[in-house]
């Protein structure tokens, strides 16, 4: 089946040169072919093909589908005391993790499927089209495996966090669960798996551990992402840079040798948007705004030529959103970027962070992703903050 | 027709002492009957009466709609782009008014009125059952007075705004804008509003005008409102409250003497809550959040008493979000308020703020306007922020 979005007012392709706005490559007043899932051609409105059904947008912007690299949907319970508390003054250590943990051990498959897949659909509505979902709540074998599991029957993003902390039932003896994360709960984990992650951090795993972990994932062919620096200054970063992860996620604490490190992983090119690091700084704003820690500083890493992604980070501690608009506007407002940059971060940086060329992007043979918003340019996200915008989400071109 | 919404596992009454969560009088596992547009009676899912239509709340939270007691939606144009250079770095001063005035101005009232439905319609999609409009983009007889009627023809609560800034053909003889609003312009505005307010700021207008303006109003039944202390200190709350207003709406900048007359308007009582504050503190946090400013001081307001109102400002300048749950979750985040004390703000705050007694409120005689959650407590709209939470709203007993 072929589909027109037609009377298109702003298109925002993410193909630098090819429009106005830089990076974004506006094209106005102009039309969408989609054919067989994919993106088949974009031109002037006035000269459309026909197709099998037509999508009029009315003169709003459409832009390619928000792009959530950073996701943690596979759990049970809720932690709405725990942030209430947090609110009235307690302070956020990460430690609440291990209630998700007691609470997803006990769920069934069900339970499990039926939050990620209502999670999923959610962010969906909100124009997500490809999110990434980790695992980290399980923490034995069976328990990881089967979040990873589960996540694979929504998306082809997932990443094995068996290292998120160390379960109560380790914690006198870390290496020891570090060894169970490379051996068997790796390789249960792994089928299911396209990525491996690790939270390093003061609290969680130190250098050595972390590193331990993600080469033993590589070994088996996972690519690498880092939790790194959310709550202190600490080694992250540099590690993931070391190991040439896709990305580095959270960044809230930066040396001037952690930002040095990113930018030294540049790759200049004769493309028309001049070239990016191979390891993407991934901010994820929602975990500031929801555990009132200091954001990061963007405008830092953009200065210094690092490629910027968004994600939510959604989960139930530390920041139980799904909005990508709402990250979006939270940069703009706290993190130091133009409008411009949060929505290129939260589409075509979230595609770069996944290393993925066919999502983030609006051009012939892409993925047809896209939404229409109840807007007429992409500025609106951040100038009407809260305000549900996405009006219609076409996803592998089949309108949702 | 009758109604009955079953199965709800928390209802937000905002009937003090009628259950948990003191002033939200939360209480679970009831069911909500709704004839003829009113609550007819609450009592235990069990004891639920027979209806012409149930709705199953699944066990969601179900609460009073959002009373949105400060929105300025009669306008033409958008300011996306001076959103933007705002962004970049230049500072917010209320200038750009006057581009919405020329746009205003030169709309048909066709265009207006497909402008005030179309954020009608998306308020109320967010749980927003009852907004207060202002008129203030006009700034003529003629212009002031259709804004106004076009107002009405969706909300009873219309406040006459012509002194929102005096117009450029004025500039040089500012008495004699006073001297138009106080005359004609209030005559011609008057049959549409059931609230006068003046924008009381440096570069707008004064203490003595304001009290001229205002004391006409009055005078002709309008209740006042005032635009008080947004851009600095200034005189707008304490005339606020010297003139008996219903609000005084920003209170971005207060000096103790301003919260000293505020919480001179307690009376104290002997309901269930102990009493409120006649003169309101309404609080706009999306015009700090969209102009970068630094929030007011919830907490403060609270700690000395004052009733407080969360309402979004909506208008195309300094806050063009038709979002409550984004209000709420920034008053949690920057504002020093609970998750309780923001959903009371954002419901009963915004009734009292309209002097209202059937809204904001669910007890038998009130308004049947409710609000379902994707959620099991209202906590949820401060703890999943920039989420669409509403999954469907009752207003006037007819679901929307």
């Amino acid at each position: 089946m072929s589909l027109v979005v037609d009377n298109i007012g702003e298109l925002v392709t993410n193909v630098a040169g090819s429009g106005e706005g830089g990076p974004l490559g506006i094209r106005r007043r102009v039309a969408v072919l989609v054919e067989e899932g994919e993106v088949a051609w974009i031109g002037p409105a006035a000269d459309a093909p026909a197709a099998d059904r037509r999508i009029d947008a009315a003169g709003a912007a459409v832009l390619p589908g928000f792009v959530d690299s950073h996701a943690h949907l596979v759990f049970a319970g809720d932690r709405a005391a725990e942030f209430a508390a947090r609110m009235a003054g307690e302070p956020y250590t990460g430690g609440g993790i291990r209630t998700t943990v007691g609470a997803t051990r006990a769920a069934s498959d069900g339970e499990l499927r039926a939050t990620v897949r209502r999670l999923h659909a959610e962010a969906l509505r909100q124009g997500t089209t490809t999110i990434e979902i980790k695992s980290g709540y399980g923490l034995t074998v069976t328990d990881e495996a089967r979040s990873l599991r589960i996540a694979a029957e929504v998306s082809a993003e997932t990443t094995f966090l068996g290292a998120h902390v160390v379960p109560a039932e380790y914690a006198a003896r870390p290496d020891d669960y570090v060894s169970l994360v490379c051996g068997p709960m790796l390789a249960a984990a792994a089928p299911h798996a396209r990525w491996i992650d690790v939270f390093c951090e003061r609290g969680a795993f130190d250098a050595d551990h972390a590193r331990a972990i993600l080469a033993c994932g590589q070994a088996l062919g996972l690519g690498v992402r880092v939790h790194a620096n959310q709550l202190g200054p600490g080694p992250g970063v540099r590690l993931g840079v070391e190991l040439g992860a896709a990305s580095v996620d959270h960044c809230t604490h930066l040396t001037d040798a952690d930002v040095d490190a990113l930018a030294s992983t540049r790759f200049d090119c004769m493309c028309a948007d001049g070239g990016h690091t191979s390891t993407v700084a991934t901010l994820l704003p929602g975990a500031e705004f929801s555990t009132r820690s200091p954001y990061p500083d963007a405008r830092r890493l953009l200065d210094a030529r690092v490629t910027v992604a968004l994600a939510t980070d959604c989960n139930p501690g530390s920041s139980y959103t799904s909005s990508m608009p709402f990250c979006i506007a939270l940069a703009v407002r706290e993190m130091g970027m133009t409008p411009a940059e949060a929505v290129w971060a939260a589409t075509a940086g979230g595609a770069r962070a996944l290393r993925r060329d066919d999502i983030g992007v609006l051009r012939p043979g892409a993925r047809a992703d896209l939404i229409i918003l109840d807007a007429p340019s992409h500025l609106h996200l951040a100038y009407r903050p809260g305000v549900p915008l996405v009006r219609q989400v076409l996803h592998n071109g089949v309108p949702r």
